[in-house]
């Protein structure tokens, strides 16, 4: 169990009808992304023909304050919002889809943008898992 | 004119049919109701009847972590993506409209909910004039 | 192994002198510690006795903060700044010191401040840890 | 008069002998100049040349984050930290004196480092300001 989990038990007050464990994994998720689009997007500047991946770059950049704030916003539950989760959910996914599919472009020639695009699909999968299980 | 209008200008490729005016507008506004909302959660920790404001306080911070998130992807232009754009546009509006609507029910009795209220009506405002623009 | 780590791995230039182990433990501690910052800001929101916790909703906010920009800094490599690094980790091990002063005071109260306590103490030792390997 | 220093005076508890102006001021230039690197970052990825610019958009890129994260700390003023907040504006003028020094190298070739430049160096006097003030 990730410390995310952990501290989704702490809770004092009952979370509803949430799915603990779709919504622990997705916060999990969020920041292993937001720290992976990091990093690559700090990958791609060290590569030498690093003019071929600045769409790369962008896509990291965006796709880690998204992942970041969603991870955040998923990590509070006093007086939840269940449109604006979605609203946030919604956006996260789109970011990750769209990160990934570009890092997936340079997945054979980049290690970085192969892992990363790993962290973006399971990142997109945990949004659309938790949307699902809201109804 | 602010510095996002100053630094917009400075982008060295064509920005498209971009609406640099409702774009600066939306940026400059993202960044003060970001601050303004995370200044109001801690000033309704310092009140006495804190436990009257928990859910201004958590409405407070998500609406400044969207907004944070929603400024630097509208500073970046490189590899633009329009849907995501849009997605996030719509979500920092969303936040700023449910923190704009908590913070004006204690816009009578506490100063600071009146000033972040009238920072997250024109940020809501800004994003949704942007979006207009977006078509 | 963390995703960090994995991350790390694919970095396509050489790191010089800096101890991986320690550079890939620290980056996973301090997401691990904002998140649970994060969360215990929250849940103490959630408590009935909210008024004695607004400190250290306060000191969770700080912490969320440090150790997420700690951590996206230390997830770059392009341009390496020791100066800055150390003051990073200086600020952050001050951060979680102080943050995980004050969850300790409430842990056996608070569920949540305890395993926030314990995530802020092992990221104060990681930062401590890969300081000394900094020379 | 900014926004910030607007929520400064809404603030309903004695802010002790901190002086307001430097205050407001440094959380003003912190936010600003968090945007100008977010969005030299961007620029400097649209130029033919990017290759030669990867050093000021990493610089750029952790100045971003921690002026950020300084403008947040520096908005609360909750349970107040002088040793956390000494470091913490420590470190970002650090950050922004670096940054300002690289962008300042291509301030003849690019505007958007120019611009940029100004503004980690007003964010930069007014950590020190602000610094000088406490003593």
């Amino acid at each position: 169990m990730g410390n995310a989990a952990a501290m989704l038990d702490t809770y004092p007050v009952d979370l509803g009808g949430v799915d603990k464990q779709a919504l622990a994994r997705c916060i999990e998720e969020c920041f292993t992304c937001s720290q992976a689009c990091t990093a690559c997007a700090d990958a791609c500047l060290s590569e030498e023909h690093v003019a071929d991946l600045v769409k790369c770059v962008r896509g990291n950049l965006d796709c880690a304050d998204i992942c970041d704030t969603t991870g955040r916003v998923l990590s509070r539950h006093t007086g939840y919002d269940a449109n604006l989760t979605r609203a946030v959910l919604e956006a996260c996914a789109m970011a990750c889809r769209s990160c990934g599919d570009e890092c997936e472009r340079h997945a054979g020639m980049h290690e970085h943008c192969r892992v990363c695009a790993e962290a973006c699909r399971r990142c997109e999968q945990a949004c659309r898992e938790l949307l699902a299980t809201m109804g």
